[in-house]
């Protein structure tokens, strides 16, 4: 196989001839098939199901002298801050733990940062003439969107190797209207790479304009490495301490990846100083969160030692379909020069960039062979990529052997929608 | 006992000497108990605790092919929806099953009509020059504190023996800048009164000048009699859809005060045009509440039928602790006739008129003396009592040997404010 750069126009016509055979023979086949969502798949939920017998009795409902049953501790369970503490590396007072989704505890920061204000916020940022958000991608289209639903002017930032351009988010701080930066740094969604040391650093000593400039620091994957040991990562509270700005960050976690991704529990870390302001706002929407959950995943997961060996259980049977992922466009796609895509040893995301200008193809002539990915362009702001060439494949929900279906289907579908671009035809 | 209306002065210079006395007995044993929140009592919660091991399996975890330990079914599992719809006497498609706090929807609800408006606002409420709540008082204070939060206009209405005055409801939604109304119907917060037919009648047929005027029907203890049987209460929705107001209410329930207070499942039930606009504002904020607690509660509590058999469980204990608010208050307040005080059949809470002018400094004496309640006012929007004179009494909490004591309390510092009013005393 040679690059398709260095072919003939009848070379091109006859790979063409060849991917279309095979699209027809794929469609042939009737299939359903989803790579759309970072859902895990059910083998990984049955590994980790014992959390369902942890609490038995009543006297397996306290903390210390808490009844997890009965209203109260609207931060949290202590054992339970002080696991997510242990997590994260930070302190059990720099932690309120939530419900099942730590998305909602963002969507709720910028709701209430909105309507009244963040603890630095000269005013409601309803108030204030523009709001922009910088939003590193491709990213997590669920963090455009709700920068999306309360009207925030969405500014896309290129991701590099080590993170966000850091030029390019130091120059925009700049501007007082930028309000807000969006983040995964480790296994970022869905590029899988991690924040380099240097990139951490220069998150931390920002030097924002706006007084209440906020970074969502979505520590998603911070313990999910499938493939190695798991690589530590510095405290971004800590840092933004030392660097004057303790109150600058809001981080995020969840069990969404390590429990069931339908009924875990998620955290927020701040400074005590934000932990305080928004538990006397959270006071107003709810009493407390589900401390019985709390207190369950807590018996559960123990602490971080512990968690990370459940992690290996998870690894055991991503890392498997990882290798799928890269096998396939390994060789299918690589000799043929005309697409790349990210390797990552952890997350739940491999980043495709198909040949430009056929992202949306791809999307589309996958779908129409039974296979779903994520909407093309979704990871950008706005759902636009200005280079109609990202995809991002989420391997974790199917079995291996149909996640070998659903990658043929994609290689397939890269090459056809590139042949067409190169020979100038519209559609099959 | 007479009356201290019909007490001469020296008799009630006698009387107060005697409760200075009493008082002084009961700060001497340093007290320290709550009557403040409507908590269940421990023995309520380990009545119901067999729900912690009603899933143990992967198999366990299946509503039909859902997997509930996955993401997905934002709107609720099909069972749960289905198990509320049993409940409330709606269709399932009118349930949206969320998580642990039915408060949290209901202020997602005012949160969301401020920032983006309701089904069928003109505007966002923020745009509006003035937003007005009407708060039926006593209430509940945690309704009349999303108001104030949003900065809503808070109208006070009196609460009746068979609900909100609704001569003057009729009135008030005349005017388009009243938007909503937050009542308890049944068992009310904290008058324990439920709705007359003819009161929840004129409900459903309201005629707001405001086209997004809303009903929050906080139907949180619709099963929660203590004494006697279960009585069915109208379908609020059925009633609105026939008096051609299908999407003017959004009703509350949760499994709070029925299995966990700490970890129960809440639902929002509203017509299907409602369900559908919130599940869509809904899915910017999460991709799906707790959706294993959902299986968990419904595999537990089954039905209506089998929930009502659960509820007599808490009656059993929740009945003996009403007799004693009851006989203390007939023993040693009644024959004084300067209070009076409701007589719930089912609920959390008895609503205490005191002596108007001492309700503050009855739970001022209360508190020194070791008890606790909800502060004096907290019923009322803007916690102001224009009389002085309520006091919400919440006795689930207590055993009824503590109880006892706190009544004990309670009925002394009703009896010394009221003398301190007679007698012109300003304090001990």
């Amino acid at each position: 196989m040679a690059p398709y750069s260095c072919m003939t126009k009848p070379q091109l016509e006859a790979e063409y001839q060849k991917e279309l055979e095979a699209y027809a023979h794929w469609k042939a086949q009737g299939l359903n098939l989803n790579m759309a969502r970072g859902k895990p798949a059910k083998k990984q939920l049955d590994l980790v199901s014992d959390i369902l017998t942890t609490l038995q009795t009543p006297e397996d409902c306290f903390d210390g002298s808490i009844d997890a049953r009965n209203y109260g501790e609207l931060a949290g369970l202590p054992c339970a801050r002080a696991y997510w503490a242990d997590i994260l590396n930070c302190k059990p007072g720099q932690v309120f733990v939530g419900g099942a989704a730590s998305l909602n505890m963002m969507f709720d920061i910028v709701s209430r940062a909105y309507t009244h204000g963040l603890l630095h916020s000269d005013r409601p940022w309803c108030k204030e003439e523009t709001v922009k958000f910088l939003c590193p991608a491709p990213g997590y289209d669920r963090h455009f969107q709700i920068g999306e639903f309360y009207g925030a002017e969405l500014i896309y930032i290129p991701m590099t190797e080590t993170g966000p351009d850091m030029d390019m988010v130091e120059e925009y701080v700049k501007d007082p209207q930028v309000k807000m930066i969006w983040v995964v740094p480790k296994f970022s969604n869905p590029t899988g790479i991690t924040f380099s040391d240097e990139t951490i650093a220069r998150f931390a000593n920002l030097k924002p304009a706006a007084p209440d400039f906020s970074i969502i620091w979505d520590n998603a994957y911070s313990l999910h490495e499938f493939e190695g040991d798991y690589t530590p990562f510095p405290d971004i509270l800590t840092l933004c301490e030392k660097a004057g700005n303790p109150d600058m960050v809001f981080e995020f976690a969840s069990t969404s990846k390590i429990t069931f991704a339908g009924g875990g529990i998620s955290c927020m870390a701040a400074s005590e100083a934000n932990i305080e302001y928004f538990t006397g706002i959270f006071g107003v929407q709810m009493i407390s969160y589900d401390k019985v959950n709390q207190l369950r995943h807590v018996k559960y997961l123990q602490n971080k030692a512990h968690t990370l060996e459940i992690m290996k259980l998870h690894a055991s049977v991503m890392a498997p379909k990882f290798r799928v992922v890269a096998d396939y466009l390994n060789r299918e796609i690589r000799p043929l020069g005309f697409a790349s895509w990210t390797d990552p040893k952890g997350g739940y995301f491999v980043s495709l960039d198909a040949m430009p200008g056929t992202a949306k193809r791809v999307w589309t002539l996958c779908k129409e062979a039974g296979v779903t990915l994520t909407n093309a362009g979704a990871s950008f702001p706005y759902r636009f990529d200005p280079q109609d060439r990202n995809l991002r494949i989420a391997p974790s929900l199917p079995p291996v052997e149909e996640l070998e279906k659903a990658m043929g289907v994609l290689c397939v579908c890269l090459k056809l929608a590139a042949l067409e671009k190169l020979l100038g035809k519209d559609a099959i």
